[in-house]
Formats: structure tokens, C-alpha cells, sequence
């Protein structure tokens, strides 16, 4: 099957619906409309038939949209049908919550190496993982692991990066609050926590003045 | 002064502006174009143009945007001109790396109140924070803390949303993977890493197949 060329801020909605998908999907759900999956997912649901019709038309009106098709179509989409094997670097407080994280097999991504800098740390386990050197991180392209997830404190993010790169990592997950330039032949997406609180007063009614600054 | 309704979509890209504008301004750049603040955020001139357009038109042609300019905007519109005092619940591994996280004061946020239910921690300190009891997070309502993160396991998200929307909260970041139902009056940004993790695969190009599942 043949997609047209899908805009970036679809591509961004696309794992919220497989998730909210999935999981109307556990719930015994087989169909949805488009109003019930915007009242679940907070997406409108004018943006959602929009998003959809990027798939061709598959939904049936007075009926909805069919959930096992949605899933398939957007696992598709995001090349989610393989296994990503993933190598994350950085095993302090971040990197052990992301290591113990059980969110990720749902997607089909697998942590199949950690780093760490610390000696202390290498060669322990964490949720099963071995902890290896981080000045090993060449080893990533004999093993064939193209995606890496950066867990490192702000000061070596970049490095870290290019070591990936060079490597052969071709889509990097960024925790590090810091621009990373890369090729642009590389995927960086950056992960700033305190970005996503931000957007969160602007919804808040003002009610009691908070302290000025 | 007032600005147009602005849509949710752009407002989930105002911290980046946000962030690209303060990263600027610490580099002594005072104006920049639409072309070269995209190249910095990865977000299209032409969507940049749309989106500044919603605070009125404040570019000069041929000079481009004043950052001081587009950080007072931005940080007008967001709300963020005050301090926002936030409570955590949960200080686990993921919720101790937001304690020890630096990147909230880049955007006026505080965490000024940590809770857990292990008795084990509560009555310490991390980061310079005293981790409380649980049980008591209905003290919020007096101490006038609206906003909330939750950074505990799965099967308690629900109930410790329940509790911090019961103690007046009114904006919650949920970094549970799951969804949480709460009051229309209040706003929830759940935070899933292994959806951004999701989007990767899209953008990197075949090369050697990964194992099928």
C-alpha cells in the first residue's frame, strides 16, 4: 500500500491515535467514530478525519472507523511492524526510569544496549540490561542498532550524538535540554520536559494570582 | 494586549519558539529571519510566519524578528511571566530525575512539594526538596499549588489525579502511560516517550531490514 506524502504534524498525532486506538482495541472496541475518538484522545475531530484521509478513505459513515484497519494502517506508516533495536546511553536517574520503562515494547522498540560513562556502573545489569562502556559505542554498527536514545547530562549530548552517528545511528530520542546538530541525513527528535509544563499555565483559568517574579 | 484565539497546535510549538529565541538571545543575536529560525528549530519558515502572525505582525522584511520582541510575546501569551509553583508525586527513578532536572527555571517553573508513598523516603530530601506523605497531597489546596506531575507506576495515576484535581489543582502533567480522566476545567499533557520514540522509524531511511516480528 502506497501513502501520500503525510505533513509532519500528522506524523506527530499518528502514535497518539495508535495508541488511543490500541487501546479502545484491549477494551473488546471494534469501531469508532470520529467525535468519540476526539472526546478520548483531546484531538478535534475535523483534525482527525483530516489525519485520516491521508490513508485513503476507509471510514464508514454512521459507523466509523474500523480499529484493527486504523492500527495496521498506522504501524505501516511508521515502519512499526519490525522490531527497533535501540541503544540507550546514560544510566543515571533518567536512564535506569527509561531502562525500567515497560511502554516501549507496545511499539516494538526494544533497549538492546545501555552506556554509561561511570565505572562504577559497567558492566552491572539494570532491568536486565548490561551496562557496557561508554567509549565502546562504535560497537553499535557491527550490531546493526540504527536508533539511540540520549540520557546524558547537557555538556556531553553533542559528543554523545556524533559518537552515535558515527556509528551508524540514523534517529536519535534527545533528553538532553540542548540543540544537537547532526547531519541532516540523522532524525533528532529532543524530549524537553519542562517544554511540555510549559504550555500548561496557558490553559490554567487565572484564578489566584501566582507570585510575580 | 490581547492576541487572537490561538490554535492548539500552535501553542504546542510556543516553547520552542520559546526555547530556539532564549538559546538565541544568550548568543547575543538580536533579530533573525524566518529561514534561519528554521534551520535552528526544524519547524518550517512558512509555519513559523503563520504562527507569529497570531501575536500581530511584529517582523521587519529583510531584518527579520526581534528575539527580545518574540520572548516577551511568547512568554505573555504562555503565561509564563510568573512563577509557577508544582507539586510531584511520585519519586522514583523518573521523578527523582525531575528534581534534579535544571530546565524548569528556564521557563518560571518550580517544584516546590514532592510526595511518595514509601515510607521510606518520605521525611528526606532529594535535590534540595522534602518528599511527604501521600496521603497528604489535599494540602495543596491551602498552599495554593496548581499545577501537578505525576510520575507514578500505571495502576495509582488515576487516583493520584483524583486526589490533586480534589486539592485544586487545575493542570496536570502526566508522565503515566495511560489516560486519565478528569474534569474538563482541567488540562492533563500526558507524556508517553515511547510515543516520541514512535515517530523515529518514519524518518530514517530502510537500509539493512530489522528483524520482522
Amino acid at each position: 500500500m502506497r501513502y501520500h506524502r503525510i505533513p509532519d504534524e500528522t506524523v506527530r498525532r499518528l502514535p497518539i491515535y495508535l495508541r488511543g486506538a490500541t487501546y479502545l482495541s484491549r477494551q473488546g472496541v471494534r469501531s469508532i467514530s470520529s467525535q468519540k475518538l476526539a472526546a478520548l484522545i483531546r484531538i478535534n475531530a475535523w483534525q482527525i478525519r483530516k489525519d485520516f484521509s491521508y490513508f485513503g478513505d476507509f471510514g464508514t459513515p454512521g459507523v466509523g472507523y474500523d480499529i484493527a484497519t486504523l492500527i495496521k494502517h498506522v504501524k505501516k506508516i511508521l515502519k512499526l511492524e519490525a522490531v527497533h533495536k535501540t541503544a540507550l546511553v546514560g544510566v543515571g536517574n533518567l536512564g535506569s526510569a527509561l531502562l525500567a520503562y515497560t511502554g516501549f515494547g507496545v511499539y516494538g522498540f526494544q533497549i538492546a544496549a545501555a552506556f554509561d560513562a561511570d565505572k562504577r556502573k559497567i558492566g552491572k545489569k539494570k532491568s536486565g540490561v548490561l551496562i557496557e562502556d561508554a567509549a565502546e559505542l562504535h560497537s553499535l554498527k557491527e550490531r546493526k542498532i540504527k536508533l539511540g536514545i540520549i540520557a546524558v547530562p547537557e555538556d556531553s549530548a553533542q559528543d554523545v550524538a556524533d559518537e552515535l552517528v558515527g556509528a551508524g545511528v540514523n534517529g536519535i530520542l534527545n533528553f538532553a535540554p540542548r540543540y544537537i546538530v547532526v547531519s541532516k541525513k540523522v532524525k533528532v527528535i529532543t524530549i524537553d520536559i519542562a517544554m511540555d509544563l510549559a504550555r500548561l499555565p496557558y490553559y490554567v483559568p487565572a484564578g489566584e494570582p501566582n507570585q510575580q517574579r
